[in-house]
């Protein structure tokens, strides 16, 4: 290939976008489409040198890992205009930045902000627009994301009366860990795209809080620099996604272990990517922030083929498609000696068909509605599971995530049966507002609405937090934000 | 303590705020987020002399009683400076003091309301903006509040006709005591902050009505002048908060039971204050009207806690959370022969337990969705107990409130097997809009409602309000506001 | 009393209200409420003669029927003064009259009006507004009003094929009257209100579409004028309202016989009028109009008394309260051969009666939303009869109204088990767009959507219009007006 | 006649409606309201020559087929001022002709179109309003319109885990013959008049990408040339309506089978046109838009006639209303040896008389919601199928149609047993928007779509698309729109 500058700079948009990464140069076109922060971001460098914008913000060799032998084109060839160039382009601020720095200076003072809905009120205004739509994005229509928040309306409470309550122990135990909420952090990765410390934000305030994180294989600070953030107390839980190349796989999960995680939460509804259009779009919006909406031509290359550039998720899959109930948790048992738990059960039948299997949780969930549209909401399938199997919650704890964002909400999860919570997104936004304060503002505000909740319920512990008094109601409530930042 | 005047004018906002009542000086930092009438109204006064404000509208020791001993800072030491301080810094007219100043002058004339909905618009118009907050907040996102009415809405009526009514008469009796409607006065309590004669004004034009008033433990105005503007003929019940200081508590319910109170509602669904983020928000909401928005800055002291301001409300908290079966009961009835009523009960399991332990009657209720939120509407448990536990009918009268806005909505309620219905903030709206003339106005609207519907519905009296007449439907049906004032 | 001109000026609002009428004068003050076009009109010539107003639209004797005794204050004292006055005072033309006038030149033309809710739109913007208020209102919030309408929407077609459908006949029999398609007038009075000529225009055009016309005791056109105005194959039916006056009553039956009327559909559902605030609202929808907005004043006569006006409709009714199966059925089979008809029956128990008493038919409805709030929709006692005692269906006719705009939903009340619907509001707004072209037009339209859908849901009579070809389901659909004029 | 031009020039409006088409004169009156391209597009050359508008998008013999012998006036009798009137009155660029224009210049590049909601967007903006109007509406208030489409939103997945999916094959037989995906294009007729090659655009793009199109009676491409167009793996199949000329019928049938057209989708469900109002408006629509407003007049035609023009639609229906389970179908297959496939089944009933009567297939539709309003959503008849008749399935194949938009709705309609589903009107847009273009963009999303949900599903094949992996939940979801172009 020819690494010139000049050639470089021929590669400068999404038909063909090379980038230079420290000296290297690369070939992203394919790559743009999935990159987790969103196309945009690289594509404002698309043909000249991207190692300021990439260096503070991905572990070493991220892009590397992502990209086939074939797409790293090689060194850079300097010549004498290489450093010429990036001063006659200097980069401008742009309109979504501006927005941004100046929304920084315009949020809350922390006692302000009441409950999450604020938190991710404040979060969308203070993100790189690509950054809001990667974190928020469901697939297709978002019915999944929007009903698995839905589903908790349709839940209402039997409150108790007359029972003491002056002592309310909201604390409970996730595969024998100490938690002090029946609440715990999940598949909340890539927050370096909302602060600087990414997932570090989440593992220190959780620290002192006794919360459980879950990280991910793909998180944005090496899952080492997380173990080595740890308190002694502190619990951490390892997400993994499982490649195609079962031994590199098999390498994450020795190192998570040696590391210190306390369990593999293996996750399951991602063997491709859902259809996320919001983060898709991102780009496009920013570009017409800027003024420059593009139009069909005639002869639009896509006109002439059918395959689009979206076929090429598929092609480039990177996680493994190809789990199987027979093959990949006994795999999985062979090579750590944590419990498993699996993420992204959407059913009654599989969950029953894992507590056969023997793991030690699943993680109702859709992926936050990012992954199956239409998938059922979790607490709909744990009100199922709940009616029709409730052995299973005898032979494997259960959790849920997505839509949660209310005390009530946790609650009413362990009413019917589950372990504990998991939340997202919230802490994404938190960190992104506020970083770690945000995330410690988070917690309390959570511990807070559940303890009030729990004691208006008549509910002095967890064990009083049952079947009886919750009540899935016949009708539609109506859901209405109240109030403003 | 130094209480020098300029020692207090340092304490000036809501991380540090002290006030002058009557030459003492009261620490009111953590009072502030429990303040009935929010805590911006105190704020105003943040390090300056409140007494103008505190003293019209507040019974006499009322601040000693919600502060702790170190929360009273002792007498203000007089300087030189003090009166010219108070001259320098005049209190301004707010926006919201002008905007009520205004609407003041624009109400209707009292013929020209037709309903409790133009009541309830008015008031909010005429009202400072925290009191209204006050007044209208529900818990959390405020679906128990929306759904206690929207309950009402999916009963339908099987209009019985070719019966005769020209007699129709909607007088029954509550725990023995006439009434000329099957309607009370439930829970509403801090009248003062709508109307300097607060809940006289409820008793006054209850007792020409022959509607009966419970008075609210914390009511605005003394319970003994309110007894004492009682008419001959007319009942008044006592709603109590039993406090975590049990002799205090049965010293209070002695006096209510001296001064002629007909019965106690012992309040069973308020261990804790709900989240009321409505009210809670209105300083802010204040602050921005005045252009005076605060903004968050690196390290705000919240930043490095995880102990809220809120959590203030559960280390403060005044009510005894240790209310039960077992033994508040049989407590109440060692100190008193009046009638016991449980006000709050939220399921048809509580309501049997009730009945086991002996109690006159319950009210259903979930406190107006200002505390659990997500508690069933009362008008749900109601049609359950009738549903699933008829013989509950039978061994103790059933009251309702929550939600009753319409004469029929009032008629649902007893079909369904109801002795009587309470309302609770449409007096708090009518004496806030009108005074007296405004509850005089309400009850007339109930009884003219009530009336014609009981003719349309083929009802003569109380009695033919029957389970057959009501139907629960299996739709939606949609809720609109018809007209506007 | 003192009827000068002088005195009389003096009584020019609502508070007290004379006017002259033919040099007769009246204290119409307690009447303004009922005033079935609402009171603005008449108090816009409060305190003088109204006989402009009042001679073209009423029938002779009308407002004596309405007043008491002592409300007709006698003759006027005519003074030179008086012809001055009128000539000093002269009547201006209101912001809303210009309005009239305005939309009146803007109709479109009616090749152009494709459907019953274009006609409303068009009345609607071509009618006085108190009168649009008095034809439009509901009772109380219209929750009846709108689902009435809504209930045909839950009602969908199992449409069958491949069945000949070119001949096509909608045509049916009413008590044995032909009747072009399975629709006839109901309850459409005062239509003089929208057009001078009133119910003729209904009579006219229903006579050559041959359609059953329903004329109501309190028509705006005598009712010997409309069966003038009958062709001799023409079938008209008579609604009655009893009174209090039995003899009365008897009297108007026997005239309505001789004349020629084929059926009386006694009104049960009517015993005093329901609360349609809409209605009463309109006067001061007027006043904001011309900027004459009132005010609350201290010393509002309301404030001081716990009348309102509005109970005045109580104690004027004229309707007879005290309607019974046991006498009044025998009470009219005793004045009457022809065939009975309840005109408001809201349940499938009231139905079971109607059949047991022995009646020709039944009419169930709620009164087009106007008397009992919460009434069920006729359509849902309609499947209600049919579900829980079809055997109804053998013993009497049975009729709807209530919201039926479509040839669908007349199709849908049909399969269901009706023999025909009743349309009310339609008419009196389609002859107040158009006069009788309006009406012409409306039945064209009903004709032509029934036909046509008959023909798509492969009916070529009514009789193939039966239960299975109709299923109630069991979600909501969505309800949005299409298109607009 | 008198065909000269100054006798053609005066029929220039609906009342009286003559046209020029090489150089024969025709009158159109009665058409307009037929005209599958509004009335508008013809009413704009009212009076004179329309060939400029009529040849390029009309099969030859097009008028001549749709209009009675006494409509066909005749040559036109040519005079010397004919040239000189068409150079008088140049067509002058309309306010809509502009916007299609200058929306042509903004449609989005191909690679930014992400769904077929997309398509439908941009589709609209640069379609002329008449022609938009024509292939969006549906009947009356298009309560089968939306419902289609939201039954959709009812069916949820179990998504199962675990499963291998790497190699994921969409593709399926229909009628014997390969689909590339369970998907084939339905009914998507008058294509001319959203793109200039019409119908050819889908043929082309479905050929290259192994689609089955079914092509209409009145394709605006004459089917033989369609045929030609063909691939010589493509299959094609042929939707027929019978006209009331059987013979006629039969040529065309016979004609069909010999170009090799693979099976008879014989239309069941439009004996008689719907009433779509969108459609008729369009003409009103566009003279608003030039500022040439109508009004009613007295004297208006229609106010003197109950025949309203409308109900010419029936006095000229060309359709055979007269179907029959008897004679219909072995008439046909006494010309054909092609399967037959009954299109437009709309419940339960008729789908097992289908499978009595021995026809191959069914395709559940109601014609995309503009037939008969209030039929049931095609998604529902196949579910009660499911539920109700499941053997129906055995012994045909079972298609539907109506609201399809996502990968997941085809997948919910294969696990409710359908053996494909078509697409109508994306088809239509995708065509207008990008002519092939669009078509090969519209089913590569599709594709996508389609797969990745499988894949997220745990569907390898379209075996494993079954009924327990879709679930039909009780409450009603939220649809919103996300994102926009």
């Amino acid at each position: 290939m020819d690494c010139t500058t000049e050639e470089i700079a021929k590669h400068n948009d999404a038909s063909s976008c090379w980038i230079i990464i420290k000296n290297e140069v690369y070939d992203v076109t394919e790559f743009l489409s999935i990159h987790p922060g969103g196309p945009s971001i690289i594509l404002k460098y698309a043909g000249s040198d991207a190692t300021s914008a990439y260096d503070p913000i991905h572990p070493p060799d991220t892009i590397q890992k992502n990209l086939s032998p074939s797409q790293c084109l090689g060194p850079l060839i300097t010549t004498t205009n290489t450093t010429d160039r990036k001063d006659r382009v200097p980069v401008e601020q742009t309109q979504d930045e501006m927005r941004v720095e100046r929304e920084m200076k315009r949020r809350p003072p922390l006692n302000r902000v009441l409950n999450l809905g604020d938190i991710e009120d404040i979060a969308k205004r203070v993100l790189p627009y690509p950054v809001q739509a990667f974190y928020s994005a469901g697939t297709d229509d978002e019915f999944s994301l929007r009903e698995n928040a839905r589903a908790f309306d349709r839940f209402f409470f039997h409150a108790r009366v007359m029972r003491p309550v002056s002592s309310c122990d909201p604390s409970t135990k996730i595969l024998g860990y100490d938690s002090s909420l029946p609440v715990f952090v999940s598949g909340a990765a890539q927050a370096i795209l909302g602060h600087p410390e990414g997932e570090l934000n989440i593992t220190r305030a959780c620290g002192n809080a006794s919360i459980i994180q879950m990280v991910c294989t793909f998180a944005s600070i090496p899952r080492a620099q997380i173990a080595a953030a740890m308190l002694p107390s502190q619990t951490l839980f390892f997400q993994l996604y499982k490649i195609t190349d079962t031994a590199a796989t098999a390498k994450v999960v020795r190192e998570a272990e040696e590391l210190g995680y306390k369990a593999i939460f293996l996750t399951v509804d991602a063997v491709v990517v859902g259809n996320r259009e919001k983060d898709v779009r991102s780009l496009w919006v920013m570009e017409e922030q800027e003024g420059k909406t593009q139009y069909y031509v005639e002869g639009d290359p896509e006109a002439t083929t059918n395959l689009s550039g979206s076929s090429a998720v598929n092609r480039r899959n990177v996680f493994d498609p190809d789990l199987s109930w027979k093959e990949t948790i006994p795999w999985l048992r062979s090579i750590t000696k944590l419990p498993i738990v699996l993420k992204g059960i959407q059913c009654v039948e599989d969950a029953v068909l894992a507590a056969e299997a023997g793991v030690e949780g699943i993680l109702l969930s859709n992926h936050g509605g990012r992954q199956l549209e239409s998938s059922l909401p979790p607490l709909e399938v744990l009100y199922r599971i709940r009616q029709q199997r409730p052995d299973v919650f005898d032979r494997l704890e259960v959790y849920i995530d997505g839509g949660i964002r209310r005390g009530t909400d946790v609650i009413k999860a362990i009413c019917l049966g589950a372990t504990a919570v998991g939340l997202g997104r919230p802490f994404l936004y938190a960190l992104s507002a506020y970083g770690e304060a945000g995330v410690i503002k988070l917690l309390d505000i959570l511990r807070r609405e559940i303890t009030i909740s729990m004691r208006l319920l008549g509910a002095a512990s967890i064990r009083d937090l049952t079947l009886e008094v919750v009540e899935r109601v016949d009708w539609e409530p109506v859901r209405r934000r109240i109030g403003k930042l």
